[in-house]
């Protein structure tokens, strides 16, 4: 929700924008005057984060107490319910006036949360040319650079010299996203430069706009990831990024704000998916249980009975472990093992590629870095195992070299089956996330144990 | 490392912002002047980017061809070991010129990882004003809001007027990092307004500045975490945010790019920790062999001997396993699904707890709710697993509803351990990280493993 430019809030030292008990107190005792006064001062986030704590009436009340060009700024912060409960308490005007002036961006994100009935009566309140708008934002598909854009920028034309663009952006400015970065463009929107306030606030009034305008623009369209598009922030440091359609005309910008809120989510998402969730883009406190659930359930289900194949192995092995029991104690240590150096690997793998570090072409390097990082590793885990066992079980030494030896070849194939499965993913164009320690360490339990028990067979000829 | 805040590169569609083969072309066919007209209309980014591809005597050639405006740009875009390399191939003078032009931010991060007989040679070479001023900034914590701010800003005075503070910034803005937001600051440099460009552009000429600024100022200290200074650009939106000493004097500014490349190092170190791995800040195809090894064995070896733990325990119920060897093909299933169910709620949690949506103070809502959707979890798994039991060991009703009841309490074991340590480790003020996925696994394990057997001796009657 791109909104604060500006710094607002009471600021201390500490941080305290405002002391919740003194608000709750003002509204407690009906002092609603001082209340008034007081949430005025304040950050319209914070007014937000005080409304939260209110109830459902009292939230309303607050709400139309706010002034006219505050109110529509806490409103973009407030979460979709609250919204929704708002929308609900008050009048068509009153909510005409609020879609009028949000950002078209932010109007998307609360029609999209928004239940079907209530949507049609925002939507019957605006004015047709907004309804256009909201439309058109609705139509991008999720995900994409068009559904994270905002429509309010500031178009120069290039015969302005700077006197007329600051008289442009005067007139025209207050309502913009963002205007420090201009746009011009031609007669069909098609962008043929961008110019910064500093430009030309560095520039004499009468020089022309096209001589300072830089050309070279870096631009996406409106079907791009939005993955991509945080990629260009991170590499160029942008403040802003100019939003084209098919037919290469401006339709929108993307603004740093909303590319904060997209990295935080996209991270989430990683994090999820890599502890085998679907991903969710409610906040958890307000996801209900069945939805948590579903979440949960589908990957449990798929790698319990994946983790079957992994029982049948030992089953197989029956006759080794009924011949010499202890071979069992030594399961959990060698799974557990290979499926955290497995774990490692995908993990430091996935993140390398999400954050555009590892490229499908480095995949032989990788598994070659890999591959000697098991060595050095396995080496260490397999002397320190070595000199356990012979302490713990002495004259057992067969039975040490077993377990040494097949804790070494497991951290060697686990780390090769981590780093290699996420980059086989990305070459098949699917999430490498998916690939993550869940499934990395059902697969690993499996072959582990197929490497203790052959090892096992032959040293200790069961 | 804060720099590009315009434009440029040569856009297409597709974001193809320049031609690599083209220009190693030129550098094949020794056509320097074209190379150079190429580069000095490309973004500094791209052009470290086609720098890295050069073998390092031709790093350094194409450095010094550079126009000189753009040279000090693109070394900052550079990799620490490029940057070394090209120190120790320049002269004093050239060190010095851009050591001055780096933003300070930038030459300390750079300073940082050069080898302390690099470093005594460039800050030999600096001016004792900037040298006193990068030592200052190396004596900020790790971590810290003053270890990622910028010395460079715009300060105003109150008494000014909007057309004085325009001259002000015409004459001193080309250097500063950010100019779009401006600090007033009485004598003693203590912060007493900002004012945006926004608002000396909307206000007439001759309007004061106290008049127009705004005094209720969120700011941080120099010794602040960086995840708090993350927090803030989130809630408000900031563009940048000040920050003061501890005296409340304005030292310096953190800048949104920064705060970008912040929460990436975060997600990523978050991400680490999570896998088992000690955090590190080099990137992943630059860190040796040995480093990785030793960020790894750590953890592995504390899991390894805590899963040893598990193995006694399979040990200790020794004769229940040899009186029923089916038992045993079952433990993988339950463990595995234990683990990955307590991963679930812990990774969940974490993050919740990382980006602040979940607090200390919801623990015991946190936990009821991962119950509740255990229960719901569990009671699928068991009933998908009590369907395929009876139908692959009929006759073993018994066995059946020992396994299945074991993984519903195993399952609530988990979601319960999951939840609960890592806010347990939050209180206890230690990185809630640390309890992710492999230690919970690990301690999943052990228990889920206990559950079964005693289950398994009751009804069985082992």
């Amino acid at each position: 929700m791109p909104r604060t430019l500006i710094f607002m809030g009471k600021g201390g030292i500490e941080v305290e924008n405002y002391n919740m008990e003194e608000l709750l107190q003002y509204v407690e005792e009906h002092r609603f005057r001082s209340l008034r006064a007081h949430l005025s001062e304040m950050n319209e986030a914070d007014i937000a984060e005080f409304m939260e704590e209110l109830d459902n009436n009292r939230k309303v009340l607050i709400f139309r107490m706010l002034p006219k060009e505050l109110a529509t700024d806490v409103f973009a912060c407030l979460e979709a319910d609250i919204q929704e409960h708002i929308i609900n308490s008050i009048s068509d005007a009153e909510i005409q006036k609020i879609v009028e002036d949000l950002f078209v961006d932010d109007a998307v994100d609360m029609l999209e949360e928004l239940p079907a009935t209530v949507v049609k009566r925002v939507m019957r309140t605006t004015t047709p040319e907004t309804r256009k708008l909201i439309n058109q934002f609705l139509q991008y598909p999720d995900n994409s650079a068009g559904s994270i854009m905002t429509a309010e920028y500031i178009g120069l034309k290039k015969y302005m010299n700077v006197e007329q663009a600051f008289s442009y952006i005067r007139a025209h400015g207050v309502d913009k996203e963002t205007i420090y970065t201009c746009f011009v463009m031609d007669r069909e929107r098609h962008l043929e430069g961008v110019v910064t306030i500093k430009d030309l606030l560095m520039n004499p009034y009468e020089t022309r706009i096209q001589d300072i305008m830089d050309t070279n623009i870096i631009k996406t369209v409106t079907t791009e990831d939005q993955e991509e598009v945080i990629d260009l922030f991170n590499k160029y440091d942008l403040l802003c990024l100019p939003v084209v359609d098919h037919e290469d005309r401006l339709v929108g910008i993307v603004t740093v704000d909303d590319v904060v809120d997209v990295m935080e989510e996209e991270a989430t998402e990683d994090f999820e998916k890599m502890a085998a969730m679907l991903p969710s883009d409610k906040p958890y406190l307000k996801t209900s249980i069945l939805e948590l659930a579903k979440n949960r359930i589908v990957w449990l289900t798929v790698l319990m009975l994946s983790s079957m194949i992994t029982g049948s192995i030992l089953t197989h092995y029956e006759q080794a472990f009924a011949a010499l029991p202890l071979l069992v104690s030594f399961v959990p240590m060698l799974t557990g093992t290979g499926g955290n150096a497995g774990s490692q690997s995908s993990t430091m793998i996935i993140r390398c590629m999400a954050i555009g570090e590892v490229e499908p072409k480095d995949t032989l390097r990788v598994i070659w870095k890999e591959i000697r990082v098991a060595f050095v590793v396995g080496l260490i885990l397999g002397a320190l195992n070595f000199i356990r066992l012979m302490l713990m079980y002495p004259g057992q030494s067969m039975v040490c070299l077993t377990v040494v030896l097949s804790l070494y070849f497991t951290v060697i194939m686990a780390k090769g089956i981590g780093c290699t499965l996420p980059i086989a993913a990305k070459l098949l164009n699917l999430d490498p996330a998916i690939m993550a320690a869940p499934l990395i360490s059902t697969i690993v339990d499996a072959c582990s144990l197929i490497i203790y028990f052959k090892i096992a067979c032959n040293l200790l000829s069961i």
